[in-house]
């Protein structure tokens, strides 16, 4: 997407010299920092220590570590152990993100059908980017299948601007292009529809304000950055008109694990009778899984509670807001009922929240 | 309530010299700062600038605030017009407190029913502890009337942990002793109910984190600081017993005005059947206004969202969150109906959230 009008990905390839770059997210909104990726080691950082972040991001990361392990094997041998050693090393960096097993197997079995260690080479940097103009593309179509959503609210208020409410960070810095939650609003945004976005916070890591907020800016979409505890009295008042948020996992009955939080403004929604949708590339189904009450639940580290990041004097940095000897609690996602949800909008197409409809989004799943 | 083992208040009076003292809330948790106020300045910068803060330790600061006018008195003479003059300026420190304006009238009015000089500097004394002693009992009683309904709870556990959530500080730095929300909380701590707290720490200004979470660990009561997005994931997992928050402002028909966010967390009570209880002296009713939703919500200063408050390198410092050139919005407050409220604890004890119950409550108001 745009950055002060310049087109941007989360990761790109370099061309000379030759490396992998990620945008380091860590130190955003505040300080724009580009990392270089020449080594396995420099991968396996940049995803163990969050750098990159968001399930498709993740994968793409990982699918161009695989290229870097096979450029960068010693003497120029791209042997089938070197690689193999290498992706489980990378797999392990974050071993519950299913989408970075999935990048590094990917492109690991494409390339070792290759003889030649160049042609290995080669397969290898064909196949991450080929994952990562699939993941582009999904978040595309998730855009082009919201737009009518947006259009129609758009039209009903004569023009007026929509007001959307998202959680979270589901933009294109967790994806590659457009993001999930936010890719109807970009793509409303191209369309001329005039929009304007309500980022909720997102405590306790600030994702909203520190991220979705930058990049809304960035792109010079409307919005307005507010606490988790506001989006109830703007529904109440009229001040929304629909609900965009992504899932880190969403059940094939409908269930909604998101960031935490999320499910108190699907019961808002639900309440004030304002649209509550869901966008996510249908990899992020669970199609085995009934009951979202069974998604486990992450518990973090407490002092992500406990210390917030932002800017003093010109540096980046880390204040404690609790008395020092106060516990804090760090849930990190809620589940959110299907009955709470208006819909899905997937690279597929839209469907109502139950399972009859999912699966007939998707019946090869069946 | 207790300090490290010691009784304390949000306010006293120094025998020697005869000074009042605040606790400067400004600097809460991680400084302790008592505040010395021996003119009337000096209360009207601690009111304006929220050294105090909360509806009934405001009016007990203005009630001193009163008396040290009196004893300051140029060349000792306690005039009608030097006392009117006086307590038009304290009452301009925070225009919109109504108990500012109601503890000032009441030591004025007192004070000048006396002749003498010396009598008049008496008076206001005494009118002022009376205040200060009112206000410590009304939230005695909430604590004794809110007793029972923990208790229960606590049996039908077998005396496990009763995990109560509250939102924002209604405790004893609003008030004087006990606090509004607190007070039951207290009062079964004290019986030694086993509880455990969870403290929402209520963006923006983080009051809960801040002011809540230090009070109950000062007692000594066990609690845990969450994000203000957790308390829906805890209800759904049998992880709250019940909630009780405060209230800024209730009307007589039963909709509750408090700190925004509540609206979600008794929307999440209701969803989950949790007991949802507001606790207030009978004063924060509003006799004359039927529906919540005509209560004027104040928007604040958007920096409140922008920047957070808190311990840096020994020091008390605001850092920014949000990119720097992103707009926020702070609305205050929000508005729980009254169908989400299981009921009110007051100082005459507690009632449905009806305007046939509260009426009952408090006939003389009909």
């Amino acid at each position: 997407m745009k950055v002060d009008g310049k087109d941007l990905r989360p990761i790109w390839l370099n061309q000379d010299p030759e490396i992998v770059n990620v945008i380091d997210q860590r130190f955003l909104p505040h300080e724009f920092i580009v990392a270089d990726l020449e080594t396995v080691n420099q991968v396996i950082t940049a995803i163990k220590e969050m750098y990159v972040r968001g399930a498709p991001l993740i994968g793409v990361t990982g699918a161009y570590g695989v290229y870097i392990a096979a450029v960068s094997a010693p003497g120029g041998l791209v042997t089938d152990d070197h690689m193999t050693a290498e992706c489980d090393r990378l797999k392990a960096a974050r071993p519950t993100a299913v989408n970075l097993s999935w990048g590094v197997d990917r492109v690991l079995e494409r390339m070792l059908n290759e003889n030649s260690d160049s042609a290995r080479v080669d397969a290898a940097l064909d196949e991450a980017r080929i994952i990562e103009e699939e993941e582009a593309e999904n978040c595309r179509q998730i855009g082009l299948h919201g737009l009518p959503l947006i259009q129609e609210i758009s039209k009903k208020k004569n023009n007026e601007p929509v007001n959307i409410l998202t959680h979270c960070n589901a933009g294109w810095l967790a994806c590659i292009e457009y993001g999930t939650a936010t890719a109807p609003m970009y793509t409303a945004f191209d369309n001329n529809i005039d929009i304007h976005v309500w980022v909720d916070e997102t405590r306790p890591l600030n994702q909203g304000s520190r991220l979705t907020a930058w990049e809304l800016g960035k792109h010079g979409i409307k919005h307005t950055v507010i606490a988790d505890n506001t989006g109830g009295h703007l529904m109440q008042h009229g001040m929304v008109d629909m609900v965009i948020v992504g899932t880190d996992r969403t059940t094939h009955t409908g269930d909604v694990a998101n960031k935490i939080g999320t499910y108190l403004k699907a019961l808002a929604a639900k309440d004030n009778n304002i649209p509550f949708y869901v966008a996510l590339p249908s990899s992020t189904f669970d199609w085995v899984l009934k009951d979202g009450m069974d998604i486990p639940i992450e518990e973090r580290n407490p002092d992500e509670i406990r210390y917030v990041q932002g800017l003093d004097q010109n540096r980046t940095t880390n204040v404690l807001v609790p008395p020092a000897d106060s516990p804090a609690g760090n849930y990190a996602f809620d589940v959110t009922p299907a009955r709470l949800v208006t819909g899905f909008i997937t690279e597929r197409g839209t469907c109502k929240a139950s399972e009859k409809d999912i699966m007939a989004l998707f019946p090869e799943k069946l």
